[in-house]
């Protein structure tokens, strides 16, 4: 697959960098942000609720997609479905899908076509909008247990990497496997593994750690999809599924139209992590 | 929701009572035993195989089971779905869901009409499967745990409850929440609860411990489906979410045409448990 085209690309910084309170902002305060057109990477933001990845597509697609992630759970854990043409979800209600994002890409044919703060004049009464669990979710799991989140200390976006691996087709949906990186110092790498586990609905544990080149990702500078970040000696590189692969494989697979977050700008639920754990 | 039709219902004893060492077969062997005639409930055979719920609606509605499964992921965690017309899942290489299971049912307009060891004179080229996690997979743990299997002791189906809790509808697919119950002892129940949470794609932990009614089940001996179980004095009983609930949906919605499988009388899968558990 060719890597993103890139468009007029908007520069956004972390949240947590541009609001350092961020944190404790409630879901409610951080989509009247957004709303509001505040922009920009949501790790780290409103600590302790779910974040969560956006795809909208076509009612007539809208089978594939569910059926693409019912195959594909690891990366594409879906929390909520929406009926066609509503803006709504249970996860957030009072929330609007089409204004409550930082940041939105708009795909026709598989290309990306932009990147607006909101969606309002783009949406359609047949769109049909899946949430999918985001790895930001166990990041607060992982650094209660002592794991550093390298990126958002560095105040960067996550980086994510197209892989070697096909995910398992469904209907007109096919396309590569996405992972997020982070770099985890050995003697954490245990607890890394052990809480994200717990989470299986955020992507759970890692789909691998160590050695890059098994997954095909040829270069860890120079990520697909956010920011490279910058790993201590000893630390290991772990790989999670990534809820950026319904997007690969819109750019794979080119329906005409669907709308998603930007990558790393997810839509803050007022679900709480701790509902998606499993003991 | 009405009963059950009580059609010419077979009088199936359980596998494991039949046939002493049905705990030793091979998933493939029990299938081939089943493809063959023999019928029963499959709780207790193939030791450490997943076991699955399955059931079959034409494509038209696919999408409304599959957004029904998605929006119960508690009694429906689907494991696999077929293309339209296929009877392979990747489950089971080489295994034909029309004649593999034990027993069938077979619904028009959401009536009972006919429980046929196998389905190759029913099977229709829209039928798109579905295969649901079962709890009967956490049996193995459970007991691995010291929790008494009280329905396997007793050479019994498990018993099934409709309860009075609605599950969330998709599209016309609507229908209330089927639970399966297991007595289990005070000082099992931590564990209990323990081992089943790990293993979330086959209903995770109990939705409900103690007193029936709070689930409107007004009679414990009268289960909807499988048979009554006999409790010790101290045994608190313990509801888990069950794959028969889209029958249960299939009842009260009545798509034009469903096949499933008898209550208690699962498809054997190639796959292990321990696939499925999380940590």
């Amino acid at each position: 697959m060719d890597r993103p085209r890139q468009i007029d690309r908007p520069v956004d910084r972390p949240l947590t960098l541009v609001h350092p309170r961020a944190h404790t902002w409630s879901p409610k305060t951080a989509r009247a942000r957004f709303r509001s057109g505040v922009s920009g990477p949501t790790a780290g933001v409103a600590a302790g609720h779910t974040q969560v990845n956006m795809i909208a597509v076509p009612a007539d697609w809208a089978y594939d997609m569910l059926l693409f992630c019912q195959r594909n759970p690891k990366p594409c854990p879906v929390l909520d479905v929406t009926d066609a043409g509503s803006y709504a979800t249970v996860l957030a209600p009072g929330a609007d899908l089409r204004t409550d994002l930082p940041r939105y890409r708009i795909w026709q044919d598989g290309e990306l076509v932009a990147e607006p703060t909101d969606v309002v004049g783009h949406w359609r009464d047949d769109l049909v909008t899946f949430l999918i669990g985001c790895s930001f979710t166990f990041e607060w799991a992982l650094s209660a247990a002592g794991v550093p989140i390298r990126h958002v200390e560095q105040g960067r976006n996550v980086p994510m990497y197209v892989t070697a691996r096909e995910c398992r087709p469904a209907g007109r949906l096919r396309g590569p496997l996405v992972v997020s990186m982070r770099p985890v110092p050995p003697e954490r790498l245990s607890a890394a593994i052990r809480e994200s586990s717990l989470l299986p609905a955020v992507h759970g544990g890692p789909v691998h750690c160590g050695d890059p080149s098994v997954l095909g990702i040829e270069d860890l500078a120079r990520p697909d999809f956010g920011e490279p970040v910058a790993a201590e000696p000893d630390d290991i590189p772990v790989f999670w599924a990534c809820g950026v692969t319904p997007q690969a494989a819109v750019m794979a697979s080119c329906p005409p139209f669907a709308l998603t977050h930007a990558p790393g700008q997810m839509f803050l639920t007022d679900a709480r992590d701790e509902q998606y754990r499993v003991a």
